[in-house]
């Protein structure tokens, strides 16, 4: 007995986001089915994509773009730290330990779950650099295996810049191992920032 | 730094899904804004509500209305079986050991991830039962705690029918406790429908 088309269809779109199952998939698109205000997603993707502004400097969700960090000229523009998601920018400000500029990622790899490689826009920060005024892109990824993955592929991304390429560092693992940037301490991501390795570079070598 | 508010309504709008928590939430928002694909749900969304029939009779999803089973002459209608899903009628009808009528109640009760009495459309199975055809049903739920409070919601709505409530019977625990109706062989779905027992009725009790 297989489902009429349209629910079909809908378990489909439900099946393409990241971390969403066959089985979750189903009973999200029941849900759909016997309560109305489930469509009121639908006019929230609509709104979204129409009107939610990505800062084309650093990718993050912001009212204006570029966003208020990217036209704030006291910023120190050498320094780049990338991090996974909008919350990890406003981490690090809270904690007030950095000043530097930010590029977001709006994810980590996971291709478990459906996020790849070309959902993290790396063109757009290997654009950043070309420009020459960044010294230092700091990897501010999570300390897990789908942070390390993704500060992996970012090093290798920017190793195909050759000789044009920034110094690059890691944060410290003074970090601690599973844990996730949003809970950590202001002290934490202090140590964290102030401990950052430069990583050797292997100018040439194709990218992930 | 709050979200602009076009991705925070976006946010919102996945967490009234059940089982969606704030992270959740959050990452499903970012994916429509860095996947173009992601909009393809909201147009399912709509495609869904607008095409996607559920019986009048049973709640099954289904091509047409009333369902290939509602319609089939040859089941007994004095019987009939309460389902959560449309994958458990697929798991009784493969079966071949049951030939009642269903009734699909799209989830199970569910507070803690936002399915509650009022997504189960008990309402429509009353009315089925006050036309006096069914003389037993069968709640046939899953054996697990949510499949259990299920069974006795819909216990307790048929009690407040008092004297015209039909037998009210559940499927024997030889289905093993925690399992899946969809994931059990032949053999044990029959000896759970010939070992159902008979429920006291307190007639007149409030239901829940």
């Amino acid at each position: 007995m297989a489902y009429p088309t349209a629910v079909q269809s809908l378990i489909d779109a439900f099946r393409l986001f990241p971390g969403i199952g066959a089985v979750t998939a189903e009973r999200l698109a029941f849900h759909v089915l016997r309560d109305g205000r489930a469509r009121d997603l639908a006019r929230a993707i609509d709104r979204a994509v129409k009107e939610a502004r990505r800062c084309q400097v650093c990718g993050n969700v912001s009212e204006a773009d570029p966003c208020r960090l990217c036209s704030d000229e006291s910023r120190d523009r050498s320094l780049l730290a990338v991090v996974e998601e909008p919350r990890h920018v406003e981490a690090l400000e809270n904690a007030g330990v950095y000043r530097g500029s930010y590029h977001v990622l709006m994810g980590a790899l996971n291709p478990a779950d459906g996020t790849e490689a070309s959902h993290l826009g790396l063109e757009s920060l290997l654009g950043r650099l070309k420009s020459g005024i960044v010294e230092e892109v700091i990897l501010a990824t999570d300390p897990d295996a789908e942070g390390e993955a993704t500060a992996q592929l970012v090093l290798e991304a920017i190793e195909t810049l050759g000789d044009s390429a920034p110094r690059v560092s890691r944060l410290a693992r003074g970090l601690p191992a599973g844990g996730a940037i949003e809970y950590l301490h202001k002290g934490i991501l202090e140590d964290a920032l102030n401990g950052r390795r430069e990583l050797r570079l292997r100018p040439g070598r194709s990218g992930g």
